[in-house]
């Protein structure tokens, strides 16, 4: 990434869109861990992880922010680079943390058998981590044909992911009662649009998209998905675990 | 902003203000979130968000003191810039968040269908997210006709708010209990009247209000209209929750 043709303007964005995330993903910890009193016990393990999904993330984000601030020194108006690398390796680190337990969350708000919860989770999560270790080498090689060479490794398992949650999901959806169907479709249909803005920036060097504004539109636009995959998502699942909780107590009450 | 001409006593009034900030946000977080268990569970989600405003504002104020503090250097009672700028956009990302979720507060307290909470939110929730983000390229920009053109822009979702409150959400709120109809009431001209600071201070730099008293009255003037928006409102707003709850508990009381 080449950072010498930031401007001002563009550091202080870029600065700012960080601390963003770190605001969005902390207090979105907070609340997931305020409601998950709100959900039924059999909906809480996955409460819980949606709040630590965030939580990893609020740490990683302030540690992109500060890596972010020591990279550069602006002083009267002017910027230079201060010679410490930016730490993009952060970002991998939190998505190998983050990506398996985000499908987990999904998994585990459907309610399905016990075996199908732990054969699923084994599946999604593995294929996600494996996606995340592929992209990993292209982030930091030089060349141009490594990158895309990792790129075509990593979207191996991304594409199994998509596939699985379109099609192999499906017949587990069709169970769930009415009133979250939809919602947890929407999850669905959440992660696969999300995600797919990774790929795409990935490829942005190998298309020649350098310089401040392509720096800019990366490092927010990761931003932004990471906030949308995570704690967007995270209300998703939140509001099918209320929604669950309670036509499960009600049908309780109608049933005694 | 022209911060050169601040004299000593200036920085530490308006440093002073910041940390008052910082401990008003943060204390009223612990206070609305330790009084939660005291509502009834239809109201705590109102109360976990009373408590994440104050708690994203005090991580901001925290920012914000921190980059005062480096703009600044006060040595043998002189004071000097250093170079570093001071941030002024951590109030806006700031209030990108918290703006939104004060609305979906004053919602949520209300007690509505689940239809209207959804659209009432979706709507008031936008409209205040567009208002600060029309606002912000005109905060950063130099030139005065820009600064202007933005404001207008900005100024249009708001009145669309301050309408929305005191005229679409007039019909629920004559369905509230009588026992707080003047506090919502009052909560809805408290947003109201403690908002209209925000535009009427964008607009000093254009009537010529610069220089060190202009930026203490700014600084100073924003500390204490966040107070207000979002501690008091937050006193407020667990008022009526309260209040809710314990004539429901009667009512429920009268009616076994």
């Amino acid at each position: 990434m080449d950072l010498s043709t930031l401007s001002v303007g563009q550091y202080d964005f870029i600065a700012n869109s960080f601390s963003f995330g770190f605001a969005v993903m902390a207090a979105a910890t907070l609340f997931f861990w305020l409601s998950r009193s709100q959900v039924a016990p059999a909906y809480r393990l996955a409460i819980t992880i949606t709040g630590l999904v965030t939580a990893i993330a609020a740490y990683h984000y302030f540690q992109i922010m500060t890596s972010w601030e020591a990279a550069f020194s602006v002083t009267n108006g002017t910027i230079e680079t201060t010679g410490y690398g930016y730490n993009q390796a952060y970002r991998y680190v939190d998505w190998l943390l983050t990506v398996p337990l985000l499908l987990v969350e999904l998994i585990l708000v459907m309610r399905l058998s016990r075996s199908e919860t732990i054969s699923q989770s084994v599946k999604l999560g593995g294929a996600a981590a494996l996606m995340i270790i592929l992209g990993y080498p292209g982030e930091v090689s030089e060349g141009g044909a490594v990158r895309f060479l990792f790129w075509v490794l990593s979207m191996i398992p991304f594409v199994y992911i998509v596939y699985t949650l379109v099609t192999g999901l499906k017949a587990s959806i069709a169970k769930q009662p009415e009133n979250v169907r939809g919602l947890i479709n929407g999850a669905s249909t959440l992660v696969i649009v999300s995600w797919l803005f990774y790929p795409i920036v990935f490829l942005f060097p190998l298309i020649g998209l350098t310089g401040g504004a392509a720096v800019t539109a990366v490092e927010v636009g990761y931003t932004i998905a990471d906030i949308t995959a995570k704690a967007v998502f995270g209300v998703v699942i939140l509001t099918i675990a209320m929604r669950k909780s309670e036509a499960e107590a009600a049908g309780e009450t109608a049933n005694a």
